[in-house]
């Protein structure tokens, strides 16, 4: 679906295909990476019964506005990073305008995605799939976080403070690719809860086992510079705990997305399993 | 309401306001600026006896989008422009990662405006809205044609090339403000793409006038650097063909728009006054 709604794209008649800045998304969104978004929101569907090209789509719009914040993040202005997923970033790969103008066309992609009859026939499924994921990655979800964790390079943080960076800058998009499958699935209210706050834990969860890496894992099992936040005396659970507490509190993330979905049964098995893939990751 | 809905953002509950991004985001939107693209689709729901607070929703969003452009486009791996509407740009008067997110955020704020139902009861009208914004600023719109524009400078151009670059550019947003307050307004098919078409002729005209005062007026008038595109070889119709015959575009556009909603009767005429302000504008 990726590689579908990247390389047929929605041009009109008569508008010539910019062929670089096309190749420039391809590069950053088909170079690998875990696809746990579009994973979880494919699932969260499947849960409540809903399985169809929506549900792709919805996963590959997710998908984009994902790795826009990446291309953006990577950038020299930012975290000015080489590797991402093993291969040169974008702007080393393309060039820095081609980057930052890849980035902006890909988070309008995830849009547009989101809002095209194709993706579901209701239009009030289409509006509450867009604001969600508006309010996800704005001021009070990604790019607030983002915004933050550039002003945390040179402030300490303290517990709350960390905290609150990491459900704005990678939890609200987790938690978000979990309720999209519940909006798509036509979830009740009380079931939507539900799925919000197991959004919310493998939000937190994925967030954990990233400063484990950050701390213990070589860049080439990550694909990426690692030990960078602590070099760069950015505020990380894991460096005001240390690995082994951090990882306890995994732990009881993991018992605690268990119990929400258990009265789901069986037919949640697979987002269970992927709470438990979360934690333990090793990339 | 630009100020509004830049002061009171949807944040939720327990999330940290991030100051610097929104002082950030203020500073671009709320130093001036003609606000033409809010305009065109206020008036143009007016047309159709649409009048409220979603028309100002919408001309908000746009803006926002608008704004962002200008953003990303100022910054140094872009344009690299140091003046927009006589103060520093956004990367001056901060620094470069917050005006890279804070124009991320502004492209973010427009689909939240947008979506949300304070806008429009009719999810429906919602929906069309975001992908109407979607298609304008996406590969075969604005991005798509800025990447045009950074390849024109060591390409050159002819004038279907230049036509095609300036239609995705700067043309399709301006285009999609006029079918936005057309759509707010419920207007007929047949109203519908007569008000495409005279945006249409409205986006080339504002281009026309740009071109023209890019080479005759001054820095200090214009608030922003002149000459750019010549000095730096990219094609424009006045590089083509100098100022007098694109002076004669200009008016046949006009003539052209005025025909267009002539059906309309005198409840045009400030729409008809804005085409003649577009193409003789100073500034």
């Amino acid at each position: 679906m990726l590689d579908r709604v990247l390389g047929s794209n929605p041009i009109e008649g008569e508008i010539a295909r910019p062929v670089r800045l096309i190749a420039a998304m391809r590069y950053s969104m088909l170079g690998g990476g875990k696809r746990l978004r579009p994973f979880l929101a494919i699932e969260t569907a499947r849960l409540f019964g809903h399985e169809d090209e929506g549900a792709l789509r919805v996963g590959a719009a997710i998908e984009c506005l994902h790795g826009y914040s990446l291309v953006h993040d990577d950038l020299p202005a930012m975290d000015d990073d080489d590797l991402r997923r093993g291969r040169p970033t974008l702007h080393r790969a393309f060039d820095e305008a081609t980057a930052i103008l890849a980035g902006d066309a890909l988070q309008t992609l995830a849009f547009d995605l989101l809002a095209d009859p194709r993706t579901d026939a209701d239009p009030l499924v289409r509006a509450e799939l867009v604001l969600g994921l508006a309010r996800a990655s704005g001021l009070g979800g990604m790019a607030g976080g983002q915004m933050f964790d550039l002003q945390a390079e040179t402030e300490s943080l303290d517990e709350t403070a960390i905290r609150r960076l990491q459900a704005m800058k990678t939890g609200a998009l987790i938690r978000f690719s979990c309720e999209a499958g519940a909006i798509l699935g036509r979830a009740s209210t009380e079931d939507r809860a539900r799925i919000r706050r197991f959004g919310e834990i493998i939000g937190l969860a994925f967030q954990l086992a990233d400063d484990i890496l950050d701390e213990t894992a070589t860049p080439e099992a990550l694909g990426k510079a690692t030990g960078k936040d602590s070099s760069r005396g950015k505020g990380t659970l894991v460096g005001l705990y240390g690995v082994a507490r951090v990882r306890a509190m995994l732990d009881a993330q993991v018992v605690e997305a268990e119990a929400l979905l258990a009265p789901f049964g069986e037919r949640a098995a697979t987002l269970i399993e992927s709470a438990r893939f979360v934690a333990d990751r090793e990339m």
